[in-house]
């Protein structure tokens, strides 16, 4: 798999897009609908299209914005993608803070989805 | 796979305490040997344990030590196991620096082996 950096970098690009510009039941939609998994700054996962959809709808803030700093983006050995995103994001009119985020993508049925996810803020020590 | 977590936090003590205490080639072991992938800070990936033991060999601090402090852990679609760790580490004389890293473990020939790994410094804006 030659353009995974393409793909991640495509997808990573239109996954803050859709975050930042809402709704975010488009969030959602982009897992894979039974078995994708997302950790939001928590470790207790939410599993499947619907979990994840009541997660991010559970979210207080009003506004977001992703600011990517890195994105380092790797080939699995069964043509999966996994990728590390390190940022700032901003929320409502809260200071920035900074975050990581890992995705695990899966190409199924000609699509890119996202079968594992990892965020968490940066706490400063 | 219900035991995720457990394998998961136990890798993760082993490979540090791995890395605190040395040789480097013992954590360049424990990479899946020839697929194995670790990005150390930078966009480009050492592959395969000889480039992955040369990577850390390269490294010019003469101590180091991790400390963890959040640690998320999820299975995948198929037995592996995804872990995102953050954490602060002291290298020599150096002010603690904060990091976030990311493993994929693979289960091959009954031993837990890192098939994909990312290492990155959080840098403070």
């Amino acid at each position: 798999m030659s353009d995974f950096k393409a793909i991640g970098k495509a997808f990573i690009d239109f996954y803050y897009n859709k975050f930042d510009t809402g709704p975010r039941d488009g969030v959602a939609a982009l897992y894979e609908p039974v078995n994708g998994m997302m950790n939001f700054n928590n470790a207790d996962f939410a599993k499947g299209a619907q979990e994840i959809a009541e997660k991010l709808r559970s979210l207080t803030f009003q506004t977001i914005g992703h600011t990517v700093s890195t994105m380092d983006i790797q080939p699995t050995y069964d043509n999966c993608i996994l990728i590390v995103v390190t940022g700032a994001l901003k929320a409502d009119n809260d200071p920035p803070m900074q975050f990581t985020e890992t995705f695990l993508l899966r190409c199924i049925n000609n699509a890119w989805l996202v079968i594992n996810n990892v965020f968490r803020l940066i706490l400063h020590g």
